[in-house]
């Protein structure tokens, strides 16, 4: 369904391959060998695509769907209409975003340097590293197999990059350790000095950022956004942890493991959050806090306090949420009340 | 009066000339044939320059000014000095813009292509485009005649750019469908994957996105803003919509036609804005909500529902424009008298 | 302690040189002459290391601190353990900053023009400067000595760099004045044009913008930050201003000297700050105001009217600092009160 100009999909898989790599099972009409070329949405695939339901409320169109096959719960199954051959599994949502990733897998560069680029000679590059045009790798920078550094971008003296990580055009990266499989997209900055500096009045004095930035594996920055390397400790951002656009990282800040940022969020010096905390987009969390494990960050909000693992915050300054929607409530009753 | 470092004014063109481009009528002293060798502001213009009045608080200054010609509604004729000549037009500053436009066109790089540029082989480039320094064109690439790309931009695989665009520095873009007469300014990307994952506990599986970016005619799009492409459907930006720096546009967003969004704003997956609708700055709007044509959102605002044609919102979460005043006018009152 | 992959110290120096670098007089145990190899914080330094004191709450750490030597405030100086040599001094961390840049100066390039750039003929380089691979220097640019510019980078025609300034990688200039040792780091925009247009619906007409940008001496900018050029004045960046990242500084706008603006934190056009003013991260100033010397606005917050000299400011739309905390104060306790 993708334009060919821009997307080329793989395959075509069975219904047995699909199950075999998303841990399905078959039911339905059960045919295992049928041929799928493509992936499509429920209203829009044929017999040759696979398609999902994962939100009941999307059973009508789940039930007209003349998709050959579906990743679907096994509760739901019920559903579908006769003749369909169904992938019963407890997440269908995820169930199909493997079976989409295995069509659509991340673009590969051919492997080779281009003659354009600029590589240290002390640089060090794995297998099947792919590298731009204008590309430009400083002084003992290690690069692992299969990673990919797209046109314009600068990797900075003593880097180390994984493996199979994908550094898209006119990045920066400086003063930084990446793990395996990281995805930059265009634009990110990592690694430059942090905002750290004494005031005074006879001239603001810079203070050397002499930490580095921690990338953990499988980690995604996007478009834009920027890490500044620690001032003394590092920057850490753990590994799955994925970031939107235009996201601002600050100095010694640490990110633990499968947190997500969404757009244009950010967080001042030396805050450290747990495992898989959320930050709405625009939300602002302050310098040397604490957000536990789990905690959601309301969007457009503003953390000025620790918050304990499992909290839940709004607002700004923030609050935890269910406070947040009653000062939202209380003012509309009583501006309401004005019109009368 | 421009800094002749950076520009050079085209011209002189005479009052009759300046009338032709804009639709004015002449008045006042009626020299049709004075010769104009620049534009400049009510204060400093002398008689080889044009100027204009838009808002009456200015009536004093246009009557003490020294411009040779100026534009001016009838309205307002009767308030100029002596001697001048005017430029008679319902809407004078969109008058003066045109012939300002006409004084300082859009610059132009000579035609050709960089020999450090790297083009595909299967690329095609229009007549009279400019491809500067180090810049990298993709397979498959066309671009239309007379459009210009900047140094170190990178246009990926597929894309279709219209005539007459300028692409400037530093530029990324991929799996874009682009009009004609689009400005991006430097740092822009546009087409990179939209931040969609399937979020679990044992690493978020990230959704191959599989849409395009497509950007209508006369569109601008400022300094590092990011525009990701669509996840199935396209992300689309309607015909003369202004952007703004560092605004965020995620996936499967829809502009209509003349929106104009003030920098650091953002907008979430799938949110449909209709024609000309203002969004303020560092506003956000969240995910699947629908605006429709000549909604305004105020500057900081965070709407978080579907808002009706005409309508006007602020405050975050973002209420009807009238009600948000009176919410900060209530805290204002409770808070003040807390000081008695 | 700093990763020898991406930092060398200079040095050593001893106790009497950095006395002499800063002003402290020597202390304690009063070893003019020990040698001291590196900075670090009290509670890793060791003998050959100067660290320092300025919070008091961590005199326990420098009683029991390992450090040869430290800067202390006269008053602390009774707490240091035995043997510890001191650097007396009334501003212990500005010292122990000039230190620290002494040990780790700002990074500097070997000078010479790499063969990949693309330097204009007429461009004029003072002794030093250095140009890493693919930058491209437009016509008539004049870059003074000592001046670093990164890979990647584009400098437009005709703009003038002062001495000793650090361009970073990836960075676009345009129509600008810059002043001697500025840094713009990574993705930095200056002078792109302002966002001016007179909106019709017929299509908004775009206004020739013809200022320029002035950039003081040792300002620093901040990664993926934006500065438009002004639309006929210039924009102008203070002397000595600090500029995080992914800051928006629209047309017009004037900062006096030493002012800070924290990441994510924007100003719309023609706004004027006084000198050593500070604005916290993702605040908002509305264009046309004037903030006075020494203003300061609060995180997130959005000002939108004129702020005398010395005044502090929170909340959007922003009020004075005190009568903005009543306000979180008196919501918080209509809320809790709800939940009795």
């Amino acid at each position: 369904m993708a334009d060919p100009r821009f997307f080329r999909a793989a395959g075509p898989f069975t219904v047995a391959e699909l199950a075999h790599l998303t841990g399905a099972e078959i039911g339905g009409a059960g045919q295992s060998g049928l041929s799928i070329g493509d992936v499509a949405p429920l209203d829009v695939a044929g017999s040759a695509h696979v398609t999902f339901l994962a939100n009941p409320k999307y059973a009508a169109a789940f039930g007209a769907s003349k998709a050959g096959a579906a990743f679907v719960h096994p509760d739901q199954a019920h559903k579908a209409p006769a003749g369909m051959t169904l992938l019963l599994t407890a997440n269908p949502y995820i169930a199909f975003a493997r079976a989409a990733r295995r069509f659509y897998p991340a673009p590969r560069s051919p492997a080779g340097i281009a003659p354009s680029a600029v590589v240290d000679p002390t640089a060090v590059l794995g297998e099947g590293v792919a590298i731009a045009p204008h590309v430009v790798i400083g002084a003992r920078v290690e690069i692992g197999a299969g990673t990919s550094i797209g046109a314009n971008s600068v990797i900075g003296d003593g880097c180390i990059i994984g493996r199979d990580c994908l550094i898209e055009a006119n990045v920066t990266v400086s003063h930084c350790l990446m793990g395996d499989r990281v995805t930059l997209y265009p634009g990110v900055r990592v690694g430059q000095d942090g905002f750290g500096f004494a005031m005074d009045p006879s001239g603001h004095v810079k203070i050397p950022q002499l930490g580095r930035v921690r990338i953990g594996d499988d980690v995604e920055i996007g478009a834009n956004s920027t890490v500044d390397r620690g001032a003394g400790p590092d920057t850490v951002i753990g590994a799955g942890s994925m970031i939107d656009n235009l996201v601002q990282i600050a100095h010694n800040v640490v990110l633990g493991r499968g947190c997500v940022m969404v757009a244009q969020s950010g967080i001042s010096g030396s805050s450290r959050l747990g495992d898989f905390v959320t930050v709405g987009g625009q939300a602002g969390i302050t310098g040397h806090l604490s957000l536990g494990d789990g905690v959601r960050v309301g969007g457009q909000s503003g953390v000025t306090r620790d918050v304990p693992a499992g909290g839940a915050v709004g607002g700004s300054p923030a609050v935890p949420i269910l406070q947040w929607h009653r000062q939202t409530a209380v003012l509309n009753r009583m501006t309401r009340k004005k019109d009368q």
